[in-house]
């Protein structure tokens, strides 16, 4: 039988500002990214959010971001690689002692807005990510994955330091002929029919093939798909998704 | 032979901002408070902190804060129990995580600045201390001490959650004849002459006994004795401190 | 003709975290207290509100904040006053500067949450306050007015100081048969009934009285009024306030 | 007689930390650019900064960045244009107000750090920084220069705005045969000799040359020259400065 991950980012309240339904979407995915935060989050959040993803029996990957809370981490900053090695490695301790509290265990790293587009391509700063990760698994008994885009330089670079890598797919993203994502500026990028976004991943799932912008069939390889939490649709989205992935036969399991 | 614990804050530079001569007072102290990044500290600072600790031999505490960066963690704030249990369990998964990293591990605790003094008699927050401690102590492996003033309320709920505790003295603060600090306001209340600094301290551990202000002796017991590193001649303060101990043939060794 | 102003938090959204209707409720209000970045708010919230406030013809305050973003300058700081002086000054200089930039013009100061409270009674930071509007009033061409709760101690130092002051009556809180507010944790504190809300309104601008808790009438003087935003049926209990106050031939009007 | 303007960063303290011996500084510039906050200052330091610039006949200029504490705005961000330009507008509101406060005024706008260099050549940001300033010379009554690196992009832009703009050269940095300033990590790119440095700055002022780091002598037209602050010897570098300048008969005097 076929099966699939299906990840969403969470836990991205903060103080007294509420971003997402994610007690909603705890119900739906399979593996929650939790904010650790840097960009979102906050100690409180963070343990809530949790314990929530324990209940549900929902794997957690930390969501580590630049430290950019006005900016939610959408912005690229050039910082020097050593301090943001240092920071991915304080952002995933905290997580997993959080975690380790509330009785939970951090499985992946997922990097986050900015952060993750740019270590696509900028090996500096895809090194130190890299470098944070294999850090903490070496000093402690973990066995971290990391969670980014498929012909990211990251997961080639992690892959040969022996990190565990995993690929996603997006949901509600419209795809290039060559497999990438058609950037969020160009019409038609993102798609918000629930229906045609669910049909989407179950083809994803089951024939490892999307259609592409221009009609054709691009195949993607994919251990997980993302699905949005914080638009307006997005639960509802994402429950069409898990309704015919279900429909489809196919199981939804963590895939960290 | 008699022994004594010398702890002393560090880690508390922030980005480019200097504090303390950190590497000096590491090649005197028994223990090192380390900054979380609630009052100072970042990651950077936190990384290379316990990596000298390391070299030094030095054992590493956690200096938890308040969440106040521009106050340094000097003032109360009336926050809600919840959410300082939750900041304290943040900050100490975040050094025990780096400190992993750099092959170190976080043995005691203590609260700073404001937060250290309130838990002195402010029982809410002094729980949410303890539960802090209680829950990492709980779910990992470790064993968390908590380090405080004698006399603390902090201390005693800590006990009764079955945490180790440690009562310090400062070897720079007047005392009064019932063996509580003179509060800084007052003239007197803190010693800047090394020599006499370093004498008391020989007393304090070699006697049990300190002079108060009014010249009357009182006995303290204390198994960890605070020198400051961060005022002018703190450094050389320190120093004379543990070379009159050796010179009395007290052994130091980290209490926690 | 009978008149009243009716005020509300705004601009307490903070980067990617929105908070409050605040189109909806500028629709309504006639004074809105705008946060100041300390609290919430940001450089683009400020300008943003300070627009629309133009737009719709709207007053605006200063909501100041003690320096809390994570605590939604919900907490008591015990801050230096020195440096709350500097803070409220910072404060009102950066909105005053967005609103000249928007064509808009601060007229009052109403400090937030914590520190509201606070200086109803605790002098020293009064004082503090007192002092930040003072100077701002006295260098620049400004005559600020802080509006506050009916007898507060703020209030008195600010007359002291020149300044004019203006009180506020609370639309959806129960009062005791003294006048003061009757605290949250009490059941019955807080008014939910828009009808009811609407009502007592309409009541205290026509005749200076409300019902107290026991059923007792109490006079209240009230300068303005003081809607919510920011919870569930936030914005309906203000239109059937306004609403209800039109009925009544009672003008809403400014009060700074 | 030659005139010169000699600038320097100031009121980086933050906090608990202190950058940098203002009080010395402010007795040798003509002109101090003043932190607003985001990248160092605070309330406090502003206020004292300012207060010390009006004792010591200093100009004053912001010296805005971008909001990023923990790199000391050291670091590119890819900051939407619209959020800059109301955090540039925010900066210059904040500081002007507490100026104002403190019987002085802000004259002109540095942008700090990598904002600094960024806009340059960054044709977005750098129109983002001139509408900031435009925004704020058009809604009040004052009329801000803008001071940066002969040959930048934002000075051009901000001349078609019709901004007053001064170009300063570096008082200690080697420059190529073109003008422009030998890059940091190029050896011999900054000079340490305080004698050196001012007979360089002499040269400058009284010939409008400086001699590049291949021995040819190349053209410089500056308005102002910036001294260091916050590096060993700053002080006496600066200093040295001065005196040679008053030797050489060239009077000090604010270019904004």
């Amino acid at each position: 039988m076929a099966t699939v991950d299906l990840n969403a980012d969470m836990g991205e309240s903060f103080g007294s500002w509420q971003m997402g339904d994610d007690e909603a979407l705890l119900g739906i995915v399979t593996s929650a990214n939790v904010a650790c935060g840097f960009h979102a989050g906050d100690a409180v959040v963070m343990g809530r959010t949790c314990t929530a993803a324990v209940e549900h029996g929902v794997c957690i990957g930390a969501h580590v971001s630049y430290r950019d809370l006005a900016g939610f981490g959408r912005n690229f900053v050039d910082v020097d690689p050593g301090r943001l090695r240092d920071e991915v490695i304080y952002q995933l301790s905290a997580l997993r002692g959080v975690a380790e509290v509330h009785g939970a265990e951090v499985r992946y790293v997922k990097p986050h807005g900015a952060l993750y587009n740019t270590i696509v391509h900028h090996e500096v700063q895809a090194k130190a990510v890299v470098e944070a990760i294999s850090a903490v698994n070496a000093a402690s008994s973990t066995d971290l994955a990391l969670l980014g885009l498929p012909g990211a330089l990251v997961l080639d670079l992690a892959e040969q330091q022996g990190i565990r890598t995993l690929r996603e797919a997006f949901a509600d993203r419209a795809y290039n002929p060559d497999g990438t994502l058609v950037p969020r500026r160009h019409e038609g990028s993102v798609l918000h029919n629930p229906d045609e976004v669910a049909e989407r991943v179950v083809t994803l799932v089951t024939r490892g093939v999307v259609s592409a912008i221009d009609g054709t069939e691009v195949a993607i390889k994919a251990d997980s798909v993302c699905v949005h939490g914080d638009t307006p649709g997005a639960v509802s989205m994402a429950a069409a998704v898990r309704d015919r992935l279900a429909a489809a036969g196919v199981e939804l399991q963590a895939a960290a």
